[in-house]
């Protein structure tokens, strides 16, 4: 087999690739070189890269022949940034509202002894905030599991 | 702000963990000692994790109430694998159909300058394996952007 077991890429459908970008710019993030503004944002991260393209152009790029580019609220696929602490999640809550984010879930204590939310950008991609205190965090800021 | 530009993990929602997790293992995947047979998977790689989760736990889990779990052949999400030449792209793609995964398109130049092609996995997770020329891969595998 030849398949690497990693990921280079993400790509989030958004309805507006310029509109979506200046969300994840209010909640802090910056952009590479390699942006294509109005087109194609990347945002460079400690292990692959986030791509933000619209919808309607990664659905021909990969030949497929129909989609409903926002009808559907779910997904079925969540990223999920890990934090060093419950305030850690609380704060980045409170930031993501503040850029203009919704919250999916508020965080709370979960079942597997961590402290978790769920939010939306506004496009409806789903992020996850969590503090897990059995997957230490790397100097990169991954998280190390066993 | 308090958001770290990167993310720790990747949930993928499927139908049934244990089936989709053969499929993994089938393109030479192995997950860490963290997974849950027939509950969730982990697979660690040089970046965040990518995790196979039962996509109405996923739901669940984010208090989405609706949502339509085999509905859309397209999920507006896509990850992809940059690898080093075409022929790694083809090595790849035939590797996967080996496994029981489709195709979505074949692989083919792209207007970008690379060479590239889409698959899905037996749950419609869209993976794009990719040789970008302008992407150098770092010693992990994954690319270099400016």
């Amino acid at each position: 087999m030849s398949i690497p077991q990693r990921f280079s890429l993400v790509t989030l459908g958004v309805a507006d690739v310029e509109t979506a970008t200046a969300f994840y710019h209010r909640i802090g993030w910056r952009e590479t070189h390699s942006s294509v503004p109005g087109e194609v944002s990347f945002f460079a991260t400690p292990g692959g890269v986030l791509a933000l393209w619209e919808t309607a152009e990664l659905a021909k790029d990969a030949a497929l022949p129909t989609f409903h580019a926002n009808a559907p609220a779910f997904r079925a696929v969540a990223l999920a940034i890990n934090l060093d602490s419950r305030e850690a999640v609380d704060d980045a809550m409170g930031d993501w509202v503040l850029a203009g984010g919704s919250i999916a879930k508020a965080a709370a204590a979960t079942a597997w002894g961590g402290y978790s939310g769920y939010v939306a950008d506004l496009d409806g991609n789903l992020w996850e905030f969590a503090h897990n205190p059995a997957w230490p965090l790397d100097e990169r800021g991954l998280p190390v599991i066993g």
